[in-house]
């Protein structure tokens, strides 16, 4: 019942604060002879890497990964493989300044876990946001990267379709433009105007939200479980446990609201490979918590950055009031960053959905081919 | 890993179909010594029980529940208490006109997890939607009933917020309008209007979605848990697990997204009480996963409901194309009973999160009082 | 984490006292598609059931079983299948005497969990021993079966060697012979010197325990999971959850304290079938946690009944000295109920790491056939 | 469902191969407020650390802990505490000498677990053991360091009680004895005898096998959860899950088998300080699960090292069948090792059940004082 650890038959335990010697994760019940280097998990850590534009924060880590267990020659093809034992990931923190955080030890940053911390332990590691940094989500790309090893044929992506109040053209789509600018945006034009209006957020001391979109195309039907372990269910929990995640809907989600059932219905007919087709996509690749083989869509929308420049209101651990303006090195756009740790989450959920699958069913497709 | 259970500490495991004999549900992990008779879990499911207006389906279940299990006479008071060993509830189904659902036995309804099921399992109990039909959720409010029995200082309270593209004016809310009107809504100006609008709704055999919130007072700050085990993550998950949800959020929740960091900080202040007092509530009571003492806000958006009288183009299991029309006893917005059942979840969830805390961190308050 | 459930991938919930109005259990992660009738599950009941013989307690339970839910025809074949949504399993208590334990309402039988209770909860239902009546192993049982139906192939078998200081002969072991007498005992010779040693232990009104082993043939090669999920681990923790076991071993168990390496090494060769073949079976086939293919065998003591007529000193809840004798009814040696039931453990643990397996690692057996 | 995790609301991950990098673990769970530095860690590992004498294997290991997260500075005292957030322990790998295992790449050992993981997972870590190596081990014990700090009024200790078919004589027991002698060994007599008799077993290039006791005073009565959450089946599968046990037994075990019922009663009076007082142990601490109040005795049946250098008849991967000698470093009796590991278990075991016992009923006793 760890609260430190998410997934069932693929297992994932993160520990490790921002300004502690080290962040890490334990990756357990990987199947095993799959391929793993550190370059796999590596290049997804790179996109979520702080320091790289002028739009994250300015601290520099290297997040280099090592892999302290759980890999093997392969006794066929002498490559390194999973062993099936626990995979433990290692990333050492490296750029701390915690000198930065002296001024909010004993002082609560209105709308970050500062209070909530100290009103439930007592205690807090307050350098860097300790425990609920964003910094321990380099630890989910990573176990990420592991999970996209298991499920090879799934391909997840994710974009971001909202910054502030302005939403992307979903007509301007493009899944390349997502590694052309530095906010993960999939629209060229709203890209570019990102740039100038993020501009002016950050000159202002202030922050701003955003939503994000991760698509997981060619995940077959049937994953999933009924009730309470419901692909869609585990997902909300997946991207809510996010840092600064308020919000998370699968498909049409809340605008399925504002539907009759005629609208929602998302038709069937057999495609030209004699398979299930379906005309539309309003479910968002799940019914009754199951896949149908659609696309899974979810969203989720990120609140902005609440360490800021400008002067709030606040008190502090002392019993006093007081006024609070958080200097340090942050993300104007919190929800930028968070495009890679979503997709490692979807990534992650499916995998462990896949192998439940497999465990209670088997492998074998049970729904009957078209005659 | 059971994925027909919910919860940890305060664990509740569910078990049944629409037109088997029974359904029913196993509490686990009940505190002991707590006054519990059939009648506290009765009027609970009174509000959730079907036919009981024209708005919901016309199926007639007394939803009679029974403790099989867990209570016995307090050895001081001579009352019924719980025992802290498992509660077991169980309601027999009566209203079961299966042969309603001869037509669908193997055609899927677009929308429903009839393909679903059928991809995952091989197998469906396709009568009423077998075991993903949304009677079901009767066992959820059985649950919750005695959840709210675990922490009865804190208030949960359910309300429909739209229906369709209709939003309540929220400057109308008063909660004891809700006991008055057959869509538990707090705006007696919009809940006519739903009248009117739900039979247009029902006669042209379509359906339609709503939103609804939960609101939690007087819990106090510090349940919750960092990272994987964070109180909204649970809460999103438990709602999101209830029959046709599509999205939840949190507080500011997807509007969270347009703000900017100083609009979005809860600043806090000191209440007459020296207790620490927020002056808003963007954050819907929880940060960094863990509650702040503020009032707990979630909302979830319902989808129509997809057995519709309007002809859709759906297959079937033998693989012709064909076209569904579904007749049987529905809701045309099956978002009114999910508000019930959301109190319910969001009880369960505060309860396993009240144990949990009180497992690791024990009874007493961490934050020091003011000086 | 609830205290009521077992297993993971299967995982069995059980619920019900002793002189409560029913017993049953919860039966989640069946895989779809298994025939199963309630006979399936009845007549592994009927070894277990009460009342067969003198040397059991005289209570008459019927212990008949319906199936509430998780069950339904098969598209192809028309026959009762499972549908891989939970089962739920319901027995009825019919022939409690409650009145016969009115005497030890207050008084703590020594031996027995009803002081424990009482200090943990504060209240306990004294009736027939309430939740911590063997009658709880009934569900156990009724589980079992199903379990049974997940691995057809793997035969599993329990005897009784063991009664007070009395062993049996291993020369004479037939599984026969089990079916035969009152005991489950592998060694008619054996069973007729029980017969009348337990006469005489009954009618002093005493109670002797008893020592069962347990054989699982046929499970293959690379089912557990290594270091906290490991297959004997799991035995122990199910077999030492049985009422009134106080002892588990594995293959040679404590014996193996004595033996040097060379002697506890089960050496290996090819067989006849060019597969790996173990020329012994120290080990009761498992390894690191992990099946080897070997026979499994596993062995648990089981103390005498502690409900004797046998007065013994004690006290009470008033914080007064007594006496007790114990009326009501009971076995003299509860060991030999305990048969079925542990079989029925070792299914559920065989069942549960066989889907485990297979989740994580796939159908495919690993080992390389010999070339 | 993690296999490589154990507890439940405290829970330890582990990771990590005898030859890897490093070792280590993730301790989660772990209430706040707690002081915790290294060294209170690193004295336990020191009782376990290899090449102490020459009765354990002569690889060299330093066993130097580093904490990697979950600890800060206490905002009242100062002093280094935890934080409620997971603590990671990391242990280098330094006197690695992987060469020596050339020999067994292949060939299986038998008794050991190379083949099983080969049947499993088709390929494995071969230096050292890999994954299976008693290694592992040692970030047990440092778990088990954390969970002492958690219930510091009950005192853990374990004794060497048996080695080959030498039982020690229990009149001569005495604590202090363990410190003095490389065998943790109670009876100083049997100790002298143990130093000659191992050193013969050692000489002839073989291993012998041994049996542990571990005694847990002053656990209050009231821990530990019926059914499948009991303390006895916790334990149980704790100790069980050590390298090379084969069986496990609490209190009078499988001498209970021979007893009566009056015989095993543990008869009950109120002591001197108006609390229930028992006259026998023969429960070993627990009844129904659940703990007594009374010393938790606990002993577990370990084999003998299967690593040894008399020639053993054995099959290798290619599907030739070989001989088998192992060289390398390893212990004569491994059970010697076992002691501060089967401590540490049991320390796990009961911080967990005690902080799962607050969670369920809170911090009060709930027995009646003596009027």
């Amino acid at each position: 019942m760890s609260h430190n650890s998410f997934g069932h038959l693929f297992r994932v335990t993160t520990f490790g604060e921002s300004h502690g010697p080290a962040i890490g994760c334990v990756v357990d019940g990987c199947p095993p002879r799959i391929e793993l280097v550190e370059e796999d998990i590596q290049i997804f850590l790179e996109r979520r890497r702080p320091g790289q534009s002028r739009f994250t924060t300015q601290r520099q880590e290297a997040d280099k990964v090592k892999i302290l267990s759980g890999v093997f020659d392969d006794p066929q093809t002498g490559r390194q493989v999973t062993t099936g034992t626990p995979i433990a990931l290692l990333i050492e923190n490296t750029d701390q300044r915690s000198k930065d955080y002296d001024a909010i030890k004993t002082v609560y940053r209105p709308g970050h876990a500062d209070y909530a911390y100290d009103a439930k332990y007592g205690v807090r590691d307050y350098r860097g946001g300790g425990r609920s940094s964003a910094r321990e989500t380099a630890t989910r790309v990573a176990a990420g990267a592991v999970a996209r090893k298991i499920i090879p044929g799934v391909l997840i992506r994710g974009a971001l379709v909202q910054m502030g109040p302005h939403k992307i053209d979903r007509a301007n789509w493009d899944w390349d433009e997502c590694a052309k600018n530095p906010f993960f945006c999939p629209d060229a034009k709203a890209a570019a105007f990102f740039e100038s209006y993020l501009d002016g957020v950050r000159k202002a001391g202030s922050s701003i939200g955003a939503v994000i979109e991760i698509v997981a195309e060619n995940a077959p039907a049937g994953w999933g479980a009924p009730i309470y372990g419901k692909l869609d269910a585990e997902l909300a929990s997946a991207l809510m446990s996010i840092n600064a995640v308020k919000g998370v809907e699968i498909g049409e989600g809340f605008a399925s609201a504002e539907l009759t059932g005629e609208e929602n219905a998302d038709e069937m007919r057999f495609g030209n490979d004699d398979r299930p087709l379906f005309l539309s996509n309003h479910a968002g690749g799940v019914l009754g918590g199951i896949s149908t083989g659609q696309p899974i869509v979810a969203r989720f929308a990120v609140k902005p950055t609440s360490s800021i420049l400008q002067p709030r209101l606040t008190i502090d651990r002392s019993g006093a009031e007081a006024e609070i303006v958080t200097k340090g090195r942050h993300d104007p756009c919190v929800g930028i960053r968070a495009v890679p740790v979503g997709e490692a989450m979807v990534a992650c959920v499916l995998a462990d959905q896949f192998l439940r699958h497999r465990g209670q069913v088997g492998e074998s497709s049970a729904w009957p081919s078209r005659p």
